[in-house]
């Protein structure tokens, strides 16, 4: 018996999450059945990210165990074969017994894209989310620095998370912007820089339930100007998840790598 | 009676292109259909750009000639409220009634995107097609600067095409890549740059029918050691399309802007 690690990227617009359940698809059964068989056993992989439905990743991990002799590095190229295009394998390697992807993990980092423009694009909207009002970028950093480092992350947290605490590192959040006007480049602020893409890269040991969402709608909210930046830090003490902003949307949250 | 010019965005993963076909529904058709549904009348738009089943678009252009009150800039507004989110309308406005988007457009620019990468990546695939090997984008450009100025491209056209001339004026090609290394920058070349996202962009007085699909699929030729550079000034001066590749996937294509 071996256990091999699994890197997976996959677009989860038409999943209802990595997790099974009722209510359609989800991504590990779709990779548990197509493991099982490509090896002719019964494979059932132990994920390291339980992404919501229609949230997306460019490397998300799970492990499974088996007896197979393939070798572990070619399963991603076999598996791969078998695999439908939304689901893919990056890469497959053997690791220790005891290796487990969900309690072994380092950190995590999400990237949380907003298409920002005064019309609504259709070649993003499958993994963007929308924001039609100026941002001001600059505030929506200052906002994010209050979120640096050890905190409670309670208020930036749905209820339904079960985790025994709230208490959590973000060890950076970057936010890069891309001009959609071609070439041009331009300067000022808020709508001289539209359309563009804004990307909110949040990097941390360990996230709760929905939190990246729940950051990336609280700062947009301070790019907007509806909150000061400094009523994140006021957030941020409450620990009251009524004063965070509702969470984005699912679409514009990919879990881009989990380090061990 | 006046004129309006729309640009219009679109996805055109799920459609049979730009005009109407038996065998699908086209981005034309669901145009008509919401603009006479809005304006009351029969509306038939007529377009510049007949794109391809499959190929995007970021800017392709149509005009329509209506009686309605609505003032010119508030139409796409009011479309894009009734449009189906992968067909959306980047701006309205009027213009002179003798104005044809089709024969005064002036250029035309047309981005392809391939994603170059050891491994298939599930959250470009609609958006890019997928080369597995290693491409030399230096002799990619060489490649390229045998097509710029005018000449004819009957070699980089499909025999469908029904235009009177197959002479035409390319004024671009730039080729540039992102790597998705995150933020790594990686010197070297081929395998090292890897994975990346290599846009082909392309300028042009006007193009032939499958003409920045054949040219990108001859490039990527170029840059995968298949031809060298020197061998596309051969397959231009034959004028035999059994010379150029065979066009590059639809998915990768966008019409990013006509200019008039």
């Amino acid at each position: 018996m071996k256990r091999i690690k699994l890197v997976i990227s996959y677009d989860g617009t038409d999943y209802v999450g990595w997790q099974i359940q009722k209510n359609g698809l989800a991504v590990e059964q779709v990779i548990n059945e197509h493991l099982s068989k490509l090896l002719k056993e019964d494979v059932i992989v132990f994920g390291a990210s339980r992404t919501d439905s229609g949230v997306h990743a460019a490397g998300n991990v799970a492990v499974f165990d088996t007896n197979t002799r393939i070798p572990a590095e070619k399963i991603s190229l076999a598996l791969n074969q078998i695999l439908p295009d939304d689901i893919k394998i990056v890469s497959s390697e053997e690791v220790d017994g005891d290796f487990n992807p969900r309690f072994h993990a380092v950190s995590k980092t999400y990237r949380y894209t907003v298409l920002n423009s005064r019309y609504y694009d259709p070649l993003y909207r499958l993994y963007a989310a929308y924001v039609y009002y100026p941002l001001d970028i600059e505030k929506m950093k200052e906002a994010s620095e209050y979120l640096l480092g050890e905190h409670d992350f309670k208020a930036f947290s749905s209820a339904r998370g079960q985790q025994k605490t709230s208490i959590r590192t973000i060890n950076s959040i970057t936010i890069d912007t891309k001009s959609l006007r071609g070439n041009k480049k331009k300067g000022g602020s808020g709508e001289d820089n539209m359309p563009q893409l804004v990307n909110i890269t949040v990097n941390g040991n360990g996230f709760l339930y929905n939190m990246v969402r729940i950051i990336a709608a609280t700062l947009l909210k301070v790019g907007m100007g509806i909150y000061p930046p400094e009523y994140v830090k006021e957030i941020l003490e409450s620990c009251d998840r009524r004063l965070s902003a509702p969470k984005a949307a699912a679409c514009g949250l990919t879990l881009i790598e989990i380090k061990y």
